[in-house]
């Protein structure tokens, strides 16, 4: 519970609108982009490390849980205040501080917007590959904490491969430099890279500095239909085997292709069962050659139609993929979402398990993704108003959780476990192992105030 | 020390040839590239984690110390056991368990040598990037628990960037199975990553899952010489600028030229100061698109020599560089080697300054390294048998070391801290911060046994 002496001490740490106490303006900083909400007993808005270490002193001391966030587009509930206590919004934090065209780093608060780094970056040339789906809207601090992916994994990796430096706030007050700015660096255990991933559990991060490459001169993109399944997953193998690495490799199958073609004009026939969409990236004229290549790979393997784009024709395209979230809509109004990953030669048989899952419960299944990283975005499609439905909807997720670990794979490929997949995470990972997060969460977070009940 | 009843229980536990007691036959055992030496109390050579279970329960419960190794070419005294103790040899554990070219993963046991497993994998067109100039003769668990880098860092990134899971076994004989097979996977703390340079202080690695690529096609190198330090700067950076990431990109300056072209024929004309060694890959017209750019980049920056090869005809180029070992020899009996590491802008910086250190002390200073992740190799040519020279070669170790801290590197881009680096260590990770994973590390390992006094 919040006292009197400690609203007192916050509103003097963050005076005017660095403290926000009341319901109204606390409401929002109670939910995240998983639709759980929990009211906070009061919001802070820090603008400097200084008022971060004051806090974190102050929370040890008092024993205040604490709950960093970022823009909270988070699925799984990690920015949520499940059990009460103060959450510490990020947002004001949000400076670029550095973009350094000849140490190749960036180095950014954690507030600033993923996006917003990219278009500065652009400007000089400089790339930073992650990009998840939100990049516009979601925070480098919310990214890191998550372990954020996105569509250009396959040849990049993710936010994991390119946080250099971490400068964090440790409950006590304690400031923590790990890493550095570069490129390599094996001095020490490396703590900068534990905290990708580690949902808020383990510190406040107030500084990234993150490894940037050359942009990429041109890109190009490619989209295949195909009658089957199977055609679709020996064309997506031939092209892991014809010596060019693409960029990005996103799959869309069955229902999926349908309600897309449902939204408008589809660029696949009837009978289209599977898609693939390719981006490549280069300089100009080995662009050009990748294309032509990727396009003799797909002919050879009968497509039901075959697109390609280079530069502002690439767009149409991928306005396809981005049309699977309206048009799902269509099939239902709610749906339950996971980010189930598989060992990459296993998506064909996660794929036709998940969609009988789907036949037996007479649900719909939509199904798309990362398949280049065997990342595997499955929408359950229902009527949440009808009790029934819900409950067949939420067994067949737990099912789905169930094939993935059979199947040798991980809950989360990229949206984490936060409140959402907590249930489940001992199918995944043994007692033994999460006793030892919890162990070494215990070195940065003694009292466990951070996020506490979250994580592993 | 090591009792009668501990030398039965270790010869009950690995019998015949699988424990070693006798002075000659521990001798090796007892040092590693770094020249340093310590005898241990015993030798132990398991062949399956069940001996290894076992061993580090026992182990716990005496609090003997443990000294895990592969092929002992670590460089910094990681692997000498420096307080007396048990070495762990796992050379025996060297199965390659799987190669799988649907799921882009090799899983295999910590003493599979890195070279055994890329030949098994280039016969399936597959690719493992990490490639330590040792690759011929060091280990997979060596190499992941120093955090190996590589020539491919510039494009691959290094050892830390392919490892997806990491079976260990922890004092107390607690088995842990981190990380999975997955190429994303957010589940709980990474706490697989934390063992990639953790440098045998978490737990004995007994099975490592590895990412894999798909084999580039095709390869191409280029050597280009230039009449000063700064028009070779110059050109490397334009070649960052010009739209194709070179998979390798490696530099050789002053002296180092010098002494190549005493060993024989080099290509670069005297007054040649420094030069560039790159390495490209993709597929074959790529490959030859990406080679006709860089060589148009280098030409516009005055080479003093500019040599190309494809395929077969890269080996002489890549020759010069491995004669830089043996050449160094004529230019003085005894050396002192540094893989120091400084952002990557700042290489001019450190190699102006690193030259004149040598000046000042009157030494001979090599120097040549990977450019691309600003990873320079130092060497303090002297002879040790003059204490004089010694003495000075000795200072400006320290000097080269506080140099690169000053210009914000790392004492370390790839070899690692073991003994030799542990002195200088604070000068880059602070207090706090060296605190923090000393409590890390006590969740795995609370009595510290496992490779005492090392590392941080
Ligand atoms: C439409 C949409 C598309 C999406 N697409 C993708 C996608 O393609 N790939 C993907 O990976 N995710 C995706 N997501 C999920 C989400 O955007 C990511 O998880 C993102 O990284 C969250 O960033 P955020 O700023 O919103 O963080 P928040 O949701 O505010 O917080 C997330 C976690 O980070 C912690 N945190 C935030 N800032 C800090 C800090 N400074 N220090 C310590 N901890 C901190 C919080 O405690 C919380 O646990 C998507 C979400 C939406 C709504
Ligand atoms: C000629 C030469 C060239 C080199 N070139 C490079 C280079 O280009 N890049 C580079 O990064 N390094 C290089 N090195 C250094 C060295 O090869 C690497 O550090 C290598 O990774 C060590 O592997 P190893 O099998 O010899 O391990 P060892 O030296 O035997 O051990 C190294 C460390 O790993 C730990 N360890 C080993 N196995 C395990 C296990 N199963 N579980 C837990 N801990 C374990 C040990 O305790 C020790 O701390 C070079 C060395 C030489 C001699």
């Amino acid at each position: 519970m919040l006292t009197s002496r400690h609203e007192k001490y916050l509103r003097e740490l963050f005076p005017g609108e660095g403290s926000l106490f009341t319901p109204e303006e606390k409401l929002i900083f109670g939910t995240d982009a998983s639709r759980l909400s929990r009211q906070p007993w009061a919001v802070v808005r820090p603008e400097s490390r200084e008022q971060i270490v004051e806090l974190l002193r102050w929370a040890e001391a008092e024993k205040m849980p604490l709950f960093t966030r970022g823009r909270a587009t988070n699925v799984v509930g990690g920015a949520v205040p499940d059990k009460g206590g103060v959450v510490v919004s990020m947002l004001r934090m949000n400076r670029i501080k550095e973009i350094s065209a000849e140490d190749f780093v960036a180095v950014v608060e954690p507030g600033v917007i993923n996006g917003d780094l990219q278009k500065e970056l652009k400007k000089r040339r400089l790339f930073y590959p992650p990009d998840p789906a939100s990049a516009a809207f979601s925070t480098i601090g919310g990214n890191v904490a998550m372990g954020a992916g996105g569509m250009r994994a396959v040849k990049y990796g993710v936010t994991r491969d390119y946080v250099l430096g971490v400068e964090a706030v440790l409950p006590g007050g304690r400031v923590m430099r790990l890493g550095g700015r570069c490129h390599k660096n094996v001095a020490g255990l490396d703590l900068a890279r534990l905290f990708v991933g580690s949902e808020g559990s383990l510190g406040v991060m107030t500084e990234l500095t993150l490894k940037l490459l050359p942009l990429p001169e041109a890109t190009a993109s490619l989209l295949a239909g195909f009658g089957t399944l199977d055609a679709a997953l020996d064309a997506a193998r031939a092209v892991f085997g014809c010596g060019t690495l693409p960029t990005a490799m996103e799959f869309m199958a069955g229902l999926v292709l349908e309600a897309i073609a449902g939204e408008g004009e589809a660029p696949w026939p009837q009978g289209t069962q599977a898609a693939l969409l390719l981006r490549i990236d280069g300089s100009e004229s080995t662009v050009a050659e990748d294309l032509r290549r990727l396009e003799a790979v797909f002919k050879r393997h009968d497509p039901t139609c075959l697109l390609t784009g280079r530069g502002q024709e690439e767009e149409p395209l991928w306005e396809l993929r981005r049309l699977i979230n309206p048009a799902s809509f269509r099939i239902a109004p709610d749906k339950i979402s996971d980010d189930v990953t598989v060992p990459r030669g296993k998506v064909g048989e996660a794929v036709k398990r998940f969609q009988a899952l789907g036949r037996e419960r007479n649900l719909k299944m939509l199904l798309f993704g990362h398949l280049g990283d065997g990342n595997l975005h499955v929408n359950i499609m229902h009527d949440a108003s009808n009790p029934d439905e819900l409950a067949r909807a939420r067994q067949t997720k737990e099912d789905v959780l169930r094939v993935t670990i059979e199947l040798g794979g991980t809950l989360s490929g990229e949206h984490g476990v936060g409140l959402t997949k907590l249930p489940y995470l001992h199918w995944q990972i043994g007692e033994a192992e999460r006793a030892l997060m919890r162990d070494v969460k215990k070195a940065f977070d003694p009292s466990g105030i951070l996020n506490p009940g979250k994580g592993y």
